[in-house]
């Protein structure tokens, strides 16, 4: 029996590139796709040069790679740029990929959705239960690419998961976030300025993000599924732990600024079909997934001052 | 000031043909595009040649047409292959073309979605507050467009609304609804097998609904409307009716056949934003329409026999 053949699309950014390691790990045959190719990419991935976002390019890169899997992570958006009308565009060529993928005979496809689909003002976020107010243009042209992926499984000849991602943090993540931004301004010793931190997050470390997707995609499970922790923690216990962890916690000041109105008080996940029906679980503790996060900052802060 | 300019899709359509009828009607320049054109249609229709599926296609239409106003009702779906795959193409090329229509300056979007978005076991439809359970392909394909539209004209420079269709009914309806079969069967003097009729529908008859959609597309309503009388009838009283008026009450047999578990028992709309926010209310009884429907069959019955 051969391997698994495994297209991952956006194999060169935060989510993609994870879950080409873990593929790998797991001895898949992994294509990757992108625009541009990482220097520093696993040598076994083979890597196709395409622009999701043509169709001649999708068409090609079905017939040259010919995947029995696939893992959509690509969605090419600027942070800045999450509620402009590109988001329409990808959910778009998402349906379009997913027809090529169909046509080509790809058994298993998983896409990946965020906890942003579910809107605010959840106790708890659940798959089945949860009434969805996915909420600006990214959340709301996610929300709409998982609905006709889960409309197309069950017309169709393969099966589809959509893994729902809930706070992932990591090296090399967007420095915008709360984590990047705070470990930022410690690394340069200037005083972290935030919010009173009283609102609960569901944080899931990079490398059990690509993992946990990979496990979905050899799973049976079909639909949504969150991929979190199932742990709430305060904004408040994150940073005061990185000043703990950086040896610096006077510089966390929290309380500083208005919390943002349009972000949820409460944001986690219901990982009851995490865990029993993929089934599976974090391995990284949340020092563990800070230092390395830290660690990375600070070395990469080391090369910028040479 | 010149007349708005709008483009039709699906022109030559059930829907289309009388959103082109009542646009027409209300001094608009109307522009169609269809895959071909009627022999019967309206001398003053700018007719376009273009399949809404090519992109490219798609493109040259706003090129040459250069719209203000679309009315999206093109979505080529024979009715056995509502649980297609082809649905999620049409999602997919609906979404382009309202990426175009931005691009080239289109000021109001009209789409067309249906009840069926709604799901079963609703005692009334409500835009606002009814909980969606789009079932089967077609009705998914066409909730998920109408997430995107939405979302699409929260961060865009035009504005759209979605005109989900209740149960139109009116000559050269498909063949194999309800009234149709039932007509037809009277026609032929032959029985008409139906089941207990204790289903509830929403019916409206075609030259309402192009009517409406107008109504729709020039005012400024945003989002999802439902267009449909408001009033629930039962199967039962529709064909019996129907008997009445083709003299033939004793070709309606009820009871005969087991009534599908797959429709919902009521499908009913409320009709409050129609009726306060566009405003609109219908024109055609149902005898009247009835009587129309008739009419067209039994004349296209002695075509036939000729």
């Amino acid at each position: 029996v051969s391997a698994p053949r495994v297209l991952v699309t956006g194999a060169s950014g935060f989510i993609g590139r994870e879950c080409v390691r873990a593929l790998l790990a797991r001895g898949c045959e992994v294509h990757g796709v992108s625009r541009s190719l990482r220097a520093d990419a696993e040598p076994e991935l083979v890597w196709h040069q395409a622009d999701i976002l043509r169709q001649t390019d999708i068409k090609r890169l079905f017939s040259e790679c010919k995947p029995t899997h696939l893992v959509h992570s690509a969605w090419n958006i600027p942070q800045q740029h999450y509620t402009s009308s590109e988001n329409l565009l990808w959910a778009a060529r998402s349906v379009d990929l997913l027809h090529e993928a169909q046509c080509s005979g790809v058994q298993r496809i998983v896409g990946i959705g965020t906890c942003a689909e579910y809107g605010l003002d959840h106790e708890l976020c659940c798959e089945d239960s949860s009434e969805m107010h996915p909420m600006g243009m990214y959340a709301q042209a996610k929300y709409a690419t998982q609905v006709l992926y889960n409309a197309a499984a069950a017309a169709g000849t393969f099966s589809t998961a959509w893994a729902r991602l809930f706070f992932p943090y990591g090296p090399f993540a967007n420095l915008k976030g709360l984590i990047p931004y705070t470990i930022g301004q410690l690394v340069r010793d200037s005083p972290a300025e935030l919010s009173d931190g009283e609102q609960e997050r569901d944080l899931l470390f990079i490398s059990d993000i690509g993992d946990a997707i990979a496990a979905v995609l050899f799973s049976g499970l079909q639909g949504p599924v969150n991929v979190a922790s199932g742990t709430a923690i305060k904004v408040s216990g994150i940073v005061r732990r990185i000043g703990e962890l950086m040896g610096k916690p006077d510089l966390i000041r929290l309380g500083i600024r208005q919390s943002d109105r349009l972000q949820a008080n409460r944001w986690v996940a219901s990982v009851k079909r995490l865990k029993h029906e993929v089934p599976w679980h974090p391995s990284t503790s949340l020092d563990d997934g800070l230092r390395a996060t830290i660690a990375a900052a600070t070395a990469n802060g080391e090369e910028a001052r040479k």
